[in-house]
Parts: C-alpha cells; structure tokens; sequence
C-alpha cells in the first residue's frame, strides 16, 4: 500500500489535520500517512515549495504527495493531480509543485470540486478523496480532465552580479537560526569572500566546526544552497536577517 | 489491525506522548496510531472535545480514541471507556467526548486504575493499556463495570436572542485567526447581517474568496458553523475577538 | 518490520524531519516510524538524554531508536550504533544515549560516514542509512569497527547534603511548568518538607488533585523523580525556577 505524505500550513493545533487523517484512513484503509510538514508560515507558498522541493524526492517512487497550503481555496485556482518522476502530486495549482513539474509523467489533471465540498477546505473534501484514490490504484485522469492552461510555477528570484560581486537572497532560516540562500556553489568559486549585512563571512568552509563556537561561517548546505550561521549560535538574530535578506559574494 | 488516535494536551517536547506511543506499540504489536493533536491547551477540555467532535467521526469504523486531556488525573473523576457509532472511546469522563455520547453500542465502563499506575499519568498507565487491549480486540466489560453515574457532558454555550439579534460565541479560533462560532445556518438566514465587536461583517458569503485581501467576510465553515474570517489575514488580532466573544447576527 | 524512533532539535517547520522520513521509507520499505520527539531545544543534548531515558525502553525489544541531537555535527564526534537491553541505537557519541549504555548487547560500533554525505546533516546521510539497514536485519559489526574509546557518559548533577537538607536541581521543565527534579524517593522520606526559592511546599502528596486549585504540591512523578506543581498551574512561572534550579529538601 502507497505512502501519502501531508504538506500544510494548519499547524496542529487544529482540527484540520486530524480531519485530513481521518478522511485519508477511512478511503484508503492500510495507507500510510507521513508528515513533511504542518508549520508552514499560513499561506506561504514559496516557503512550502522550498521545503516541498527539498524532500518529496527522497521518498520512494510510487509515494502520493498531497500539498494544502492553499491561500486560494475557494477562488477560480485549480486543484491539480499529476504524476512526475514515478511519484504522484496532488494539491492547489499555485506553484507550490514547481520542483516536481519538469518530469512529468502524463498530462496535469485539474480536479474538480464535488458539490458538498467546503468551499474553504478543499484538502478535505478534494485533495485526500483524490489522493486516497490515487493511493488505491485509481487512474489519474479518471479523476478529471486535462489542465487547459501550463500549471503555475514559481519563479525563485536568481543570484545576480554587482561587478565583481554576486548578491543572492536568503530563502530560508530554519531553527537553528542557519540562512539558506539561493546561492550555489556554481556562482560561489572557493576563492570568493562572502558577506551579509556589512559582516565578513570569509570564505566557504566544510561545516560549521572549521570555526570557534560563536563565529560565523558559510558553507555548503545538505540541500545544495551556500548557508551561513553561527557555530552553536543563530545566524538570523546575529546578523538581524531573515528571508529576502541578501549575501554577497566577492569574486576580487 | 485497529488504528488508535491520539488527543493529548501535552504538547510534543516532553517524554509524555513518547511514553503513550511505546506503552501502545508494545501493547498492541502492529497498531496504528494516528495522531489527532498534542496542541490542545493544558487542560482545556472545551477546546479538546471542539476537535474531538470535529475529528472522530471521519475515521474509519473500529477505530480506538484515546484522549488524554486530563486536569482532574487523581482525583475522583472516572476514567471510562465505551463503543458508540461503531467506534471505540477511551479517557477521563469529564466531557470531552459528549461528542460521542448519543449514539452508545452498550454501557459506559469504568476502567479501575493499577495499584502500580502513576497518580499523574493515568495516559500511560491506564488509558493507553485499555486503549490496546480493545484494539487487540478485549471486550470492554472485561476492563472495568458499568458506570453507577451518566457520564459527564458538557453544555455548549447556545446562541441567544436579544429582540431581532442572535447572539453567538466564538468556540474556537484557529491558526488562521478565524473565528468559529457556535451560529449555525439554522439561527443565520441569508438575509442576516453580522457583526462582531462594533464591526460589520455583511451578510454570509459561500468563502473568503468572495471579498478582497483584507476584508472581513462571514461564511458557513467547514465544521458546520458559521465563521468570520479577513481574507489573507487574521480576524481575531483585527477585531480582539477570542474564545467567548460575541458575534451578533442581525435579523431586521 | 522493526520500529525506528526518532528523536531531534530539528522542530517540525523545516525540511530536516521530512528529508529523514523520505531516506528512511526509501531504504526500509514497511518500516514504522514513530517520533519520540522533535521539539528539543537546538543543541540540547541533556534535555534529550532526559527524554530519551524516560521513552525508549517503554517500547518493544528490537525497536531501533534514531537520535539527532548532534550539536558537533561534521566535528570529530563519533557516530555510533549499539544494541543493549534488546534495542539498538544509533545516534552521535555526546552522552544521548546515557541512559542505555549499561546493558549493552555487544561492542559499540564507530560508523564511518560515506565520502558524499553532507558534513551538516549526517542526520540524514549517516545516521537514517545505518538505522535503516539495522532494522533491515544488517549485522551492526558489518556498519564499522568498534569505538576505540568508552562512548561518552553525560554526569547529571546529582543531590548532595548541605547538614539536614537535601539540595536537588530541577532537571526538565514540561509544558504544564511543572518542575522535574533529581532528588527520588531514595534522599526524600516522607516527613521531610520540600522547598523551592524561599516557597514552602510541604512535604509530599501522593498528586496534585491532593491540594486545592493554585496550590503548590510535591510528589513523586510518573518518571520516578520528585516533582513540584501547582494544581492547575504552573509551578515555573509561580517560582520563577527553570533547569538548573533548586528544590530543598529539609529532613529535620
């Protein structure tokens, strides 16, 4: 039997989650259910496709991936199925998908609503009937019929130069207060000098212990991106940066 | 197998919902636990039995539900369990599942603590015992005798009439900052016009998708009951409405 | 199929946990995970210990316990896995695992990472493969060569005597602000009167529903330790005591 992974922004506070489970167990008895994530900032789309684009990958082919962070429930936006990859998409057409749209599998199905839907819970009443269809077997375009339009896709802003100077964007802070930035190491050569908020970074170490506890460092991060932080310290509140903030990198 | 769920209000940073989930997997080898929520306050069991009663009922037939919302664990209050609607209910007779009470497949038990169980923590020493033994397919009357008393059961605040207004409560307030309140179409007409704290809300809309960003918009939500909303927003920090305050519904 | 725990400081908004789950579906198809917790305090490594003592023996023999609380990540901290009292482990060598050291099954292994894991996430690259292959039924000696070294043993502070009084620590604080301390039974007769920061709290009750609502109360807690609560609520903000606190207990 299928994995059905969960993406919100409901927290778990509330009863949506629970509701989702409940939903998911009673049309595919035997799923598994795995959750990515229910702390997505509400309605912070971008936030959940960084997050979404860093993990569905590392589940096994087959896995059903259901998104609900869905500022848009509701409106004229699409609710989508698509296969890619050998995995299996379900959620609102808002971009959230974009990593997983370059290896699709079939055509984008647009999912109707059924008329007892809540018009502001669509990921119980559409998205968990569809991934728990899905997750039986179902075919995909039994579902629906073919999106009319390209499904949207997010556009993450890319590093560009000032000189010889490349400025990219912090994307993420995670817990530990680590900035994620849209840098790689493709615009980042060993001899560049990176730097944040007038604060010199040096230049790109292994891990956060080539450096005295407290200092800052950047280096290569487990997702692919140039990170920096303070060893056992918060980068975030050291340097007052959060997502949007900029890193730069001296090329000379 | 059966699945258990979980309603806890112990958060998840302490050992405590870590202790429940072994205690039920060595218990019951092969059981699936779900997790309904660890958010609830500590000890609000009007904020439990809300999500309870908006949860439960989705799962599948022959689930157990444990809840462990528990202010009164060792004083006089009964720890029971009983089968209604086809499903199974274990935890503190205090209210929490009035939910859960009208539709009894047999008596209310209650479930005697171990001489051994922890005063403090009867989730662990006797709830989640009881919960696995009925998972494992135990007959209830096995664990404990009838009740001597009818359970407890909570009165919700109902909406009132003062003149040509009906006066509702917010029940809940969710990650959204949308207000849940105990209105139900049923004292709301379409041609009711709300209000909240001197605030006009407008008559109900079908979502929040039907006014602009940032707007106040009432709707009948996803639970059944009527909710007042701001669109990409928050309606509790906008209006300083919490759990207990007033939405009017005006009738002429 | 085995079960793996999983215990972390990762909270639950980043992509850490779901990076963790999707490596471990992949490389151990069935396998059941269960979250201990992930709301450790970043770096904590004691407040983990705590935790993981009080759990992982509550559940069944040949559970394969997972701990990423790994504040020296990519530093020349040993990865280990060990088998003892019947469950395995596999986690950093910083004293986490303190509690399971002394019925060990067999030497403690050093597991190498491979040459692409990400020197910052070993949670993922390192730690997730060998919990995987363990519960798969792989050999532990086949993972690594024994620890050169004894692994390492986190020293709680233990009580000591100052004349007629036992001087305690608060050790955990949970959610409810109830405090946990060191002292047990075995330094707390039941005449003595137990103090904190100048407040009397009497000697000890067998759980709170034994003093009046407010009231502060002592008592032996589920986890075996003396506890201070106040009976609907918190004993930590009352006292303002946090960790490292202390509890008197004054025995003449």
């Amino acid at each position: 039997m299928a994995l059905i992974t969960l993406l919100t922004d409901f927290g778990t506070a509330d009863p949506y989650v629970a509701e989702l489970r409940g939903v998911l167990y009673s049309r595919a008895p035997g799923v598994t259910l795995v959750d990515l994530s229910h702390g997505v900032s509400p309605g912070d789309v971008a936030g959940a496709a960084y997050l979404f684009g860093r993990a569905w990958h590392r589940f096994p082919a087959g896995t059903v991936h259901m998104v609900v962070v869905d500022p848009g429930v509701g409106t004229g936006r699409a609710a989508i199925g698509f296969g890619s990859g050998g995995h299996w998409f379900v959620g609102p057409d808002n971009g959230v998908f974009s990593s997983a749209l370059d290896q699709l599998d079939g055509p984008v199905i647009a999912i109707p609503a059924a008329v007892d839907a809540a018009p502001t819970f669509h990921g119980r009443d559409l998205f968990a009937p569809a991934a728990a269809a899905i997750a039986l077997g179902r075919r995909l375009q039994e579902l629906g019929e073919p999106l009319p339009t390209l499904p949207v896709r997010l556009a993450p802003a890319a590093p560009f130069y000032e000189g010889k100077v490349v400025v990219g964007e912090v994307i993420s802070v995670d817990r530990f207060g680590n900035l994620i930035t849209n840098l790689t190491p493709a615009e980042v050569p060993d001899y560049a000098v990176l730097e944040a908020e007038d604060a010199d970074i040096g230049s790109l170490r292994r891990t956060f212990g080539d450096v005295g506890s407290g200092e800052l460092v950047a280096y290569l991060g487990s997702g692919g991106q140039i990170e920096v932080a303070v060893r056992d310290g918060s980068a975030a509140r050291r340097l007052g940066v959060g997502v949007g903030g900029r890193v730069r990198a001296r090329l000379g």
